[in-house]
């Protein structure tokens, strides 16, 4: 007998790996799946495995997967009884979750109050706050006042600080001060900027750390309070804020450390009501972990949290949005091993430059403790339109250098011609003696990439 | 520094999924690998990988997998020092063993000596009595003497019996005996029949098991006396004596016995101064293990145990070969989790009968659990020349019914077109109860098919 379910069909508001990851946890639950395209994305091969595929617009993705109306009329069209937001594009807009709830579907992430609390930095840090975990020094309120009210604040922090916009992430609106002299013009810039890009220009101030690495936290929590942490992630090698390596778990940590830090997680998400996965971001700093952002939604790295506890993220997302409770209980998470992912973009490996392209040859790794998430086949034309990130290229190994080495291997194994391939830039990464000890911290891989002359 | 290798190039003496993972651990070593392909793999895709590629022949295998010299020769050409006879083919061919060695080169296994005892099932049930290992009830001997001696042997053993040919296997040159009246006649039989396909009329006697399973020990040994063995494997799910679907661990063994039985032959290992990978078979019956043979070269079936051990075998054949010490010792040898395989034949999957052709549209399943082994890709024309399988899918879960749940949603995933494949065939064996409870005899699938009304 089949159970009544509050859907049966999930409408995939995204493209490229992360549809077709998410296509799969569909099957994997015997729902239907609805992919949608642009017009640039027409004819990508995933859309012939969906169960429907819809147009939602241009290739603009403002017109396209940021298209709220369009979206919803692709799963009024075709019985979509949930939607699925992957990463980027709508997932942490609140609004679009509201807009999924008022239409009578389910969104497969967590409430759009929760959503809203995470993308407010100053309310995500009083929610960490009063749930114990460790922030960044810094008062949990917006930079107001005088001149000499400011200086006063940083004052007490010490300097450097860092001056943040509450609306902002990536890497975008912020500013770090080295020095009182400096204090007053650079408030003045990121304000302006808040405003400019983010459309709020409310700003705040913390301790700027000098040499912090990455490191995040996988939660997944269902409806019925049940709240679970699967563990870490290490996601120091960045290039201008965006990870090109991440591994899990991070080397080097005390493990009884992470386990408080976890557990301080998941009585957060519980304390806020959340539902779906969620990643807490910390800095990680000389034995101490101070939070930046939770994001709302499935990370770009979960296969490596998946490689090391057996877990499907995607299908759980899946599972507690359907109203299930959750299939884990904390004691049954245990990580095994280390797991790697590279991050293989359509850019040149020296220049960072997007060289998108119709792939004229493709051969993808495999074998013991390799996955690869790819919608990438041969003969597919690579659309300059949106992130050239085109496959995830994830390791699994009993020990860490296990898991490097067999990362060594699939990328030998790995070819793509047509559009270039920064296979060459984590060929080289991976014998870097910093990467290969473990622990580097987020400004390592710029450094290397300074020494070497590169962007 | 690198070190003096005995080689640096292995050729591939063997074709399809098996000559792409022995390719994929290549490059996992660092090491050049040559392909060899008849006429009929010509432009076969997993070729391009290679460093290089050679026509050693026609179509049929004894012009081309099969022979000898073209296989020594394209070694010559290409410098290989070591050639991987993979399964199949001139994997057990001991005579092609001392050919490679003749010709100063390494092969990939255990000594000629060590083949070709474990080719004759007399002497291979000897060495494993003399080791311990529990056999099936029956003189280690050959069956000769007048029809009143050879009615004596069954008296001993007791009806019913199994008369097999020294040579055989593969489910050929057998005999099963419920009553003494059949006896002679059968012995006749089985004898010509011994000559005819085996060159040998050597045939000996058994105990026939009724309703076994057959569960098999997967071991990894390498030059320096270290014999390991890596879990077990229940292959019952059989047609024809050709195993449909593969898992490790054995469901619903005591672990306590299995490891008594691994220990053994690890160290029957030892005795006969094995090295390399090896498969001791056995039939299972009320609680008891009894050796059938020993296969002396890798598995079709290897990815379930590197799934649940994390252990690459392939790769470890190829270290072992190149002299090194195994990675592993058997206190770090962890089985987690549980994995099945399912074999993916171009067949019709209702009446068996192969089904080549052009592969026009190819979908293969991935995320978390699941592993691909296959040489396949979107316009290869699948020869008739060879063995139906064409791919082979991995699930791995933290329970069994986890891996069960991921294979059913991977052949959900699954779409090859042009060839027919028996992927209906594996997913209709995933609803079976019988197989969901697990630890079903080696005659399940042939009564299901023939309730079925299946060939």
């Amino acid at each position: 007998m089949k159970q009544e379910t509050p859907f049966d069909t999930v409408l995939i508001a995204n493209r490229g790996e992360i549809a077709l990851r998410i296509l799969r946890a569909c099957r994997q639950l015997s729902l239907k799946a609805v992919c949608v395209y642009s017009e640039a994305d027409r004819g990508a091969p995933y859309l012939e495995l969906a169960d429907e595929a819809v147009c939602i617009g241009p290739a603009a993705a403002s017109a396209s997967y940021l298209n709220t109306d369009a979206l919803l009329m692709a799963a009024e069209a075709t019985g979509a009884g949930a939607i699925h937001p992957g990463y980027g594009f709508l997932s942490e807009n609140a609004a679009f979750a509201d807009a999924i709830a008022a239409s009578g579907r389910v969104f497969i992430g967590p409430s759009a109050d929760c959503i809203r609390t995470m993308g407010d930095k100053i309310a995500a840090k009083r929610a960490m706050i009063s749930s114990g975990v460790p922030c960044v020094p810094g008062p949990d309120d917006a930079l107001i006042g005088s001149a000499d009210d400011i200086a006063a604040v940083a004052g007490d922090i010490g300097f450097p600080v860092i001056i943040k916009a509450a609306g902002g992430g990536g890497g975008r609106g912020m500013r770090i001060v080295r020095s009182a002299s400096e204090l007053v013009g650079a408030v003045e810039l990121t304000r302006k900027e808040a405003a400019r890009f983010f459309g709020d220009p409310t700003i705040y101030m913390e301790k700027f750390l000098d040499r912090p690495r990455h490191v995040e936290i996988q939660v997944i929590c269902d409806k019925h309070g049940n709240a679970v942490w699967l563990g870490d992630r290490d996601c120091s090698l960045q290039r201008r804020h965006q990870k090109v390596i991440e591994e899990a778990p991070a080397p080097g940590i005390d493990r009884a450390l992470i386990a408080q830090i976890g557990e301080l997680c998941a009585g957060a998400c519980r304390n806020i009501g959340y539902s779906g996965a969620g990643t807490f971001e910390f800095l990680y700093e000389d034995g101490a972990f101070y939070f930046i952002e939770m994001n709302t939604r499935v990370q770009v790295e979960h296969p490596v949290t998946e490689m090391v506890t057996g877990t499907d993220i995607v299908a759980e997302q899946i599972r507690v949005a359907l109203g299930h409770e959750l299939s884990i209980r904390q004691e049954d998470v245990v990580c095994e091993g280390h797991s790697l992912e590279c991050r293989i973009n359509a850019e040149d490996p020296f220049n960072f430059q997007p060289r998108p392209g119709r792939v004229t040859r493709l051969a993808l790794p495999g074998g013991p403790g390799i996955r690869v998430d790819t919608h990438l086949v041969q003969g597919y034309e690579v659309p300059a339109s949106y992130d050239s990130m085109i496959a995830k290229v994830i390791s699994h190994g009993r020990t860490r250098s296990e898991a490097i080495e067999r990362m060594r291997g699939a990328l030998r194994q790995l070819k793509i011609e047509g559009p270039a391939s920064n296979g060459p830039l984590h060929a080289s990464l991976l014998e870097d003696p910093g990467f290969i000890v473990g622990g580097v911290d987020i400004h390592h891989l710029e450094r290397l990439l300074k020494e070497r002359g590169s962007v």
